[in-house]
């Protein structure tokens, strides 16, 4: 017997030909789906099935760039740019956060994402031991690992310090499935080059993802270029760190030989729109990169930049912002933007196989969005609903590999509300860690 | 006897000094506020009390911008720049429209926005009587009223025709305190001077309200440039359309004489960013027109070009697409963003003696915004919450004179399944009128 059936629903697999069926569901055994389908042909009876009448069925959303536990800090710096705006919060960072801390912020953060409907997250922060205990205190997964860093920072490391950790993360979830185990440096700017080096030799003797800021703003790419003669991204090009294992944060201030050597290595970019427009980093080149072929995926950054974890907000904005900003109404298509929130997310965490679309043999990691709503209804096509009229509070039901996290729009495997009056006690210390 | 004390909650005035109150509250009577205070100071009894520990209390949302009743074309034409997307809108409007799919529309529409927080919303359709109806069945208020448009149009009218519905509308809703008249011709580019100028002079006659779009696109300054000899503006100006009690929609290209123009004239502009970036008409200057001392409010437009109506993402996008795009982090503050949402909005529609503030005396349009929530915690600062995480859904409780219109996000006056239901027999109609 199945574990879990799901009938009745509009089915938005993401797969690569974006089969969608429009009375369909799946069905699933031991945490991977099993069968992809039209509701007639499943099977009628299993351990739990859900009646997702009225339900949009698509894949979890995957969120390729966040520090959920600067959550603690969100609202705290207002209306500076990124540079003196990146000094106010590693003050308050300094002063606030240790492994308790850290992991109440990603417990904050990992259920106001899994709520929406992320079940995969790429999360840099200073405890990745801490991160990952509070993905699983959730039920979702996350792409984390040893971070680098020249400065001691929250932890004090030195660079051996950092190497001894980072090696570590691997001995403790080097082989788990809810795990992708990545090596990240903070930025060109601020991690020097023979420790990028040494970050990206430990990534590769893992077979481990790798993931850095870069070409966040203006400032950036000139101090980068002043230093060592190259633009970031020719920087990291020069020292061998792109390849299809790495995921680059931002990317918004590029020139076009910058896009192809970005294309040709198969790196991966993650567009954080929400961020980049609140810090008036500027508007990432996403038309050209993706006509350049660059793997275009999305993230939230944390909530001290962009107030709020709403992978949605991120789909909405790429799905006009560039049309806006270009004057061209066809320079992203629906398609392409659902893509950025799914399945280019899954290839650039290269787990192709497991997650970002529904398919047979892949991870049961899946949302229902409720389209019974005002804003919501007439859905003439499923693919432009999600992009274009979807908001996180739609999302009522979230799986992952098969087990049931979010009920109703309710976290089931702890109690938020202990979270909230958590951070509620510590809000005052943050407050004057800033005064 | 007071008819409704609200107490225990976090007030966001929006008044002239921006007063907050960190635990208070509002005393109402015969729909008016009478008291707003901590809640220690205010009445122990009333009517209704409401104890709202948790929430923000802040006015009613104005949406200065809207098709509500396009609600029923979400989503059907994608892709597409202004001129040809319109083409085929009003195809669709041709095939479908008449006062009782008008109405079901606007229902649909105002539901969405009510339950978003929107207490009052300025409404551009064919059938302003049946926009009225749609309002009132829900319990919000609306500014709306005769149309302008050359060709004959879903309503078949000549001038005389529309003449004559725009002075009966004045005859049924003149004196109503839940409907702000308004005259609304399309543009510069679908009525001739002289119909502008017939239809102004109604507005004048009856002290009521005159909107109309404006520069919205490129090809639209270009057209009219090319008839009138006269940028849109300039050509608003010359024939004397321009005072306090006129709304222009969108203003997306102007140059700076046509700023100037504005900020002398005292007309509003209606912000309207999601539309902008989907339809990609551009980006408005807003940060340039805030500095001219132009009345800048924020609009949703219709479903059709945006997708949803959601006050807080356009909210959103006035807060930080103008740092994006200009590169400086100051352009808007935080305050000036909400008040954007609110007492601009009020000063536009000539009522700021009436709404957009909490303030004694006024109106108690209001609405309680649930901050215990893992995407909102920790609050640091109610405004900084309020533009930057707050989201459609954390609206629980809505109040329009002092009457419950939303309870626990749900409308108290109507079913809005009924009306789901009623779009959804329609929509396979919808489908084939672009067929």
């Amino acid at each position: 017997m199945s574990d879990l059936v799901i009938r009745n629903a509009t089915v938005v697999t993401c797969d690569n030909s974006g089969t969608v069926i429009h009375d369909g569901g799946v069905a699933v055994e031991n945490g991977r789906i099993t069968q992809v389908a039209p509701s007639a042909e499943l099977p009628g009876d299993a351990k739990q099935v859900v009646d997702a009448s009225g339900h949009i069925l698509m894949p979890g959303i995957v969120n390729t760039h966040c520090h959920a536990a600067d959550s603690l800090f969100r609202g705290l710096v207002e209306n500076l740019p990124l540079e003196p705006w990146l000094q106010t919060v590693w003050k308050a960072e300094g002063a606030i956060l240790n492994p308790e801390t850290s992991y109440l912020g990603s417990v904050l953060g990992f259920a106001e994402l899994l709520l929406s409907g992320v079940t995969t997250v790429m999360d840099m922060f200073w405890y990745p031991g801490e991160t990952v205990k509070a993905a699983r205190t959730l039920g979702m997964r996350v792409a984390t690992g040893g971070i680098f860093f020249d400065p001691p920072g929250v932890t004090g490391d030195d660079l051996a310090g950092r190497i001894a950790k980072a090696e570590r993360f691997f001995e403790e979830f080097g082989d788990a499935e809810d795990v992708f185990p990545t090596i990240m440096p903070h930025g060109t700017y601020t991690v020097a080059p023979d420790n990028l080096k040494a970050a990206k030799a430990i990534a590769e003797r893992h077979g481990a993802l790798f993931s850095t800021h870069a070409a966040e703003t203006k400032a950036e790419q000139a101090d980068v270029t002043g230093r060592y003669g190259r633009s970031v991204i020719r920087h990291l090009d020069h020292l061998g760190l792109l390849d299809r294992r790495t995921v680059l944060a931002h990317c918004v201030h590029l020139d076009g030989e910058e896009i192809e050597i970005l294309a040709r290595s198969g790196a991966s970019v993650a567009h954080n729109p929400m961020s980049n427009l609140k810090l008036a980093s500027g508007v990432a080149r996403v038309p050209d990169m993706l006509a350049a072929g660059v793997n275009i995926t999305l993230g939230t950054d944390g909530a001290i930049s962009g107030n709020d974890l709403d992978m949605w907000m991120a789909l909405r904005l790429a799905a006009t912002l560039h049309k806006g900003v270009t004057g061209r109404a066809d320079v992203i298509s629906t398609g392409e933007a659902l893509s950025m929130l799914t399945r280019n997310g899954a290839a650039a965490l290269d787990a192709s196989d497991r997650i970002g679309s529904i398919e047979s043999g892949k991870f049961a990691d899946m949302i229902l969005i409720d389209i019974k709503r005002p804003h919501a209804v007439p859905v003439f096509d499923p693919v432009t609903h999600i992009v274009y009229s979807t908001a996180k509070s739609d999302v009522r039901h979230v799986f992952v590999g098969g087990q049931q996290v979010v009920r109703d729009g309710v976290l089931t495997r702890h109690d938020v509300g202990d979270t909230i009056e958590a951070v509620e006690r510590l809000a005052p210390k943050i407050a004057a860690s800033i005064a």
